[in-house]
């Protein structure tokens, strides 16, 4: 199935997450209207209206992180953080700030032709790390420590990570869906 | 004229600076799709596009504080970035940091019946302040001082910011254009 996104790491995990459910993940190259909100799900649900070919099914997907003591800052607005103050900027704003407590939040919209779209959202609790740690994954994974773990996101394999994040919450919510979808018909 | 805003603060500014024209700033509630861009006059020129009302005289503006130590940050989500890490979170950024300079960034698309959208630009350069001082303006004004001055643009008075602002420059523009396109008509 068809997975509308311009990042290759989410294309790499997405592909890693649904394999074990025999869904294979084509990257489509199609323009998306991404718009500002503080909502995840209006974010991906627009985008996933956006794109012309209703036809066919495939998905878009959205993430942030949010930190509590920051009023949930960067949220939707991750990756632009992420390319302008980099994780070192983040570290600084929670410098000497107690409560390190944040939340990854992935929201999926699934467009099932003749169905419309659907919405599935997985999120992880967790804190921020007080340095970077590891190399794996993307984004703020060096700063994310997953509650139970004393790891990082990107101080474990992508197989482990795709075990417990928020993004194998929402797409193996999907996943299910589609398969109970289909043995319905 | 029309005004597509949901800001109090920038309508009265825009008031305020169009009135020596003779341009009456009317508010107009209208809803317009506001995307995530780093181009503040992409989000401008698709959120007049977006209003479905064409056959009036209408204008929108967007706004951005963009600090280069930052690579450009908070820019075109400075108003999500100031209603989370706020004023505080910025200086805190900005501690230590020896080159505070930055730019005030407006963008007005003017939607001309008939004719089409308009783009106007203004920009002010300047430093970030080491803290934050006075009470006038709204959004990051309490850390900026635009260069020439000493004071913070929340230090001036509205006149006197409305005399040298981002948002001056782009309005004036936009002002001078419709006066000398009214007149050859």
């Amino acid at each position: 199935m068809y997975f509308v996104t311009g990042n290759e790491h989410k294309l790499r995990e997405a592909s890693g997450i649904l394999a074990p459910y025999g869904i294979r993940v084509v990257r489509l190259y199609e323009r998306k209207l991404e718009v500002q909100s503080d909502s995840l799900e209006e974010i991906a649900r627009i985008a996933a209206e956006s794109i012309e070919r209703k036809d066919i099914l495939f998905f878009v997907e959205d993430a942030g992180l949010f930190i509590r003591a920051l009023n949930g800052f960067p949220g939707p607005y991750s990756s632009y953080v992420y390319k302008t103050i980099g994780l070192e900027g983040v570290l600084k704003l929670m410098k000497g700030v107690t409560d390190r407590s944040a939340v990854f939040r992935s929201v999926v919209a699934l467009n099932v032709p003749r169905v419309g779209i659907k919405i599935f959202t997985g999120e992880v609790h967790g804190t921020i790390a007080e340095d970077i740690r590891g190399t794996h994954g993307f984004g703020f994974d060096p700063i994310f420590i997953p509650s139970g773990s004393n790891r990082t996101f990107a101080e474990m394999t992508p197989y482990e990570k795709n075990k417990v994040s928020h993004r194998a919450i929402s797409l193996t919510k999907m996943a299910e869906w589609l398969i109970s979808n289909s043995q319905q018909q």
